[in-house]
């Protein structure tokens, strides 16, 4: 991957506290595509004990937005128009992981698939999809 | 508002760990509506500076929920089945709010609108419009 | 409204025989905003006599473009990026029509809500609400 | 397939007169999925001369509730409760299809995807991409 990629997903994974306070980890890249993962904790919860719906959908558009990343050019960054989530089952078990995968790269807008699996180790089910528009935009430059 | 509904709205915002983490408060509550609000901190935010998508879609969506909540019998709770998310311009400000408003109450589905808003005081905008399709479901015995 | 602005809504509503064939009038204009009409017949119905939700959704769709086109400039175009709907209830009744309003029009990227309302004279209920992603781009040149 | 999904799916694509007139046939039907096709003719265009949005959204609404269909009991019907699409590029072609799979199959709602292929002979596109949210429903008693 070329390095104005790689600049902007450091940003993605780096640079934004909400993220690093959610504890989500970028586990691997390839163009076009985003593994991420995140270890559950209280923390996470709704009132049934289930991990947040904004959780999982928050996991599901930053994910999108990395996939849709590995896709732009120098001077450019991602900028989530809008994204829908389907919650499929209770979200339960120790582990979050989501795989994002970009479905159509354009050259302003791209549109991106999240799927996001939960449960113990080894017993993964899929609890979450989402479709996530994704803006390509001129980067602002460093303030 | 009934004993019922009042149980539900006080699990909701008391007893989700993701929430209370958060700092979402319950502004105010009316048949069919919710106001909800936030101090934004530097952990709120993305790489960018703005809030991030995931804030916004946690705060329209759980918001939602609540709206939903109030229009549910005993014995009954929310879970939301889905949700569509507008991102209409980037988030800045010390603080965001949210307006959650039925659109239509049905026996198992409701729909629920909410805005977002974020400024500093006496200048919010308009920064996210969510659809939220929420479950009425039986409501689980506690364990 | 000036002359762009005119002539594109006049190509949307007279030049797309898919809108044609299915009756949708345009009913008014102003900035920002668009109502039209259509006459429910049985050509218009799924298989329990309700209007079909793919009728519903073309109107939608269609309102909200045109809701957007009062706002472009010369030598623009719209075209639908994404859309969500929510059918709220069975649509049932002798006319269709429409509200669409923008709710935030950008450079590239439009946000348009679309009500759309069925019943027989003076009895409409709203059955379906939409919300519009519009992508502005510039008109392609006649072939 | 039981007699109760061969009734349904009877219903569904035979006594619908906006599917009729639309020209949408099933392909082919297994468990959870469903192909549909449709000969594009000029009736089915917009003003630039692609493939209405609402074409599209119709096929993709509809295949997605005869997927769904495969998956319910007697006394039961389908009946879409909201749905999301996104136009991914122009669609141009002589012959539009779809593909519909259910993600999961609930007792109350199930969730379905569409893809919409657009082209010529040997040439078809993806063109759009949706999801949508069916209700299980009791089937109401024939007049």
């Amino acid at each position: 991957m070329d390095q104005a990629v790689e600049q902007e997903i450091q940003r993605i994974f780096g640079a934004a506290p909400f993220i690093l306070g959610l504890g989500l980890r970028l586990q691997s890249l390839a163009p076009g595509e985003c593994h991420t993962a995140l270890d559950v904790t209280e923390r996470h919860l709704q009132q049934d004990g289930y991990v947040h719906a904004g959780v999982q959908a928050t996991v599901a558009d930053h994910s999108a937005g990395a996939a849709a990343a590995t896709r732009i050019g120098a001077g450019q960054a991602v900028l989530t128009a809008e994204f829908k989530i389907n919650l499929l089952r209770p979200a339960r078990g120790a582990r979050l992981s989501c795989h994002a995968r970009v479905l159509k790269a354009g050259r302003t807008l791209s549109v991106v698939e999240s799927e996001v699996y939960c449960g113990d180790d080894g017993a993964a089910r899929l609890v979450a999809k989402a479709t996530v528009t994704i803006a390509v935009v001129a980067r602002a430059a460093p303030a």
